[in-house]
Parts: C-alpha cells; sequence; structure tokens
C-alpha cells in the first residue's frame, strides 16, 4: 500500500482531477490512500516552529510502525526517475507499505525528517504544495509502470 | 514578451486548465506567446536523431536573433526558484524577450542545445511534457511574483 500525508488540501479543481485520473491508474497495482491534515492557521501561532510541531503531532499519528517513509523535503536527496522507481520496486517487492509526507508552504517540523527513511528532493525548485502532489502521482505511476513493464501513458 | 515553443500538445483538460490560469494571472506583468510545434511520427523515421533534426527546423524558425533563449533540458543546470527569478529579472530589465523551448518525450535535438543560453533543468526526474509546461508556467509565475513582490497567489 502507498500512503500520501499531504499538510493542506487542493482547491484547485484542474490539480485534483490531475491527481484523480493518476491515482485511477494506479488503482490497478497498488492500494492508495490519501490523508489530508488540515494547515495550521499562522495567525495563531508566534513562530513557525510551534505550527510546524502541532501539525508533526496530526501527521506521525497517521505514520504506523514498519513502513517505509520518505518524506518529500527540498534540501532532500534527488533522484532519476529510474532510481525512485527502484525504491518503489524494493519496497513493494519486501511487502512494506510506503508513505510519503508533503508539507504545506511552511515546510516540516525536524521531528517528522527525523523519521524519514528517505529525504527526498523532486526540484531546487518550489513548487506549491498542491501542484507538488500531481508531481508525485505522476511519479510514482511513472515508476510502476518501470516496475510492471507496461508502456507509460502519457 | 515571453515566449514559449513546445513540441507536442496538451491532451489532457486539467492541464490547459491550469496553464490558462498561470497564463491569466501572467497577462498583467507580461505577454506570454505560445508556439506548439506537431511532434514527428515517430514511425516515419529510421531513427531519432534525424526526427529530432526535423523538429529542430520548425523550432528554430520561431526563434528570433536577440532573444535570450532557455532550453529546458533534463542535463542542464538545476536553479532554486530565487535564481530562476534573477533570470527572469536580468531580461525583463534589459527588454530581452525570454524564449523557453521544450522538447517532446524524444527529446531535443543537438542543434536547438546549442542555441541556448542557459540550458536549464527543473529536475532529475523525468515528466511528462504536458504536465512539464503547468511546472514552467508555474515556475514564471512564481519568478515575477518575486520580482513584482506580490504576495504569491497560492
Amino acid at each position: 500500500m502507498i500512503k500520501i500525508i499531504s499538510v493542506g488540501t487542493i482547491k484547485e479543481k484542474y490539480f485534483l482531477q490531475a491527481c484523480e485520473e493518476y491515482k485511477k491508474r494506479l488503482s490497478r497495482w497498488v492500494k492508495v490512500e490519501e490523508i489530508e491534515i488540515k494547515e495550521e492557521d499562522e495567525n495563531k501561532y508566534f513562530n513557525i516552529e510551534t505550527l510546524l510541531e502541532k501539525e508533526a503531532d496530526k501527521i506521525l499519528k497517521h505514520v504506523k510502525e514498519g513502513e517505509f517513509i520518505i518524506v518529500c523535503d527540498i534540501n532532500g536527496i534527488e533522484l532519476s526517475s529510474e532510481e525512485f522507481s527502484e525504491i518503489l520496486r524494493k519496497n513493494i517487492n519486501s511487502s512494506k507499505n510506503i508513505t510519503f509526507i508533503i508539507g504545506s508552504s511552511n515546510g516540516l517540523s525536524n521531528e517528522v525528517k527525523r523519521r524519514a527513511d528517505l529525504l527526498l528532493s523532486f526540484s531546487k525548485l518550489t513548487f506549491p504544495h498542491q501542484l507538488f502532489r500531481v508531481l508525485l502521482y505522476e511519479q510514482i505511476y511513472r515508476g510502476l509502470s518501470i516496475i510492471y513493464g507496461t508502456k507509460y501513458h502519457k
């Protein structure tokens, strides 16, 4: 199973539709569970760290022992699509659930990052988290297409 | 003016809508011209190089002297959003048109790459060109938001 924990919701209809399309295509290979954590209100916090700690509590409630945890972070390591696919393959082959964590534009607390088995960066560029979720879905779909040897459906 | 020359069309409605939304937001700052080059049929060519040369002829017809040419290529250099924004700023300040070139999944010929003032990679990961165009639009929008100091509209 693949679990995607994201802070914040997707508001733009076109990004939602893109995610739905990839989720549909993925369904023949893997169950995808999507968990959305409500973004904390910035105005209620004196500093971002406290806000991120609060979000971390909510995120980590959904993380289970034995899962392979990939935290998406701009300062993580960058992989090619083939290398990313290989990470998916290894975990699927050993029947490990894979959990992705995506923060809001405020980022993620160090507590969450410390839980990562892999701190992964998609780009040096910053993207909005709504669009980022589309990128993640597409890359999982691409990765599984490589594993299962099907022609990539563009 | 910003010109985006892409090989291939966007078929997915949600990616088209995302591009349209960013184009609309950009219109207050800059004129964006979009040129789509028809993808050559792979079955008509003995090898990819010949196909890419044919596409290159069509692409380079739209490139004018004096433009700052950014060719998007997975092997190019990676920039942060701030660095990318700085490239936009410099060219806008010196009234230079900026031209982006995006290839199809077959890539781009060396002739096109040689014309680049900047060979730019968005990621080590491969993305479909339809989604890539969304990424480019978003990054131009983000870049100009940084230049003009407006709050980024998420």
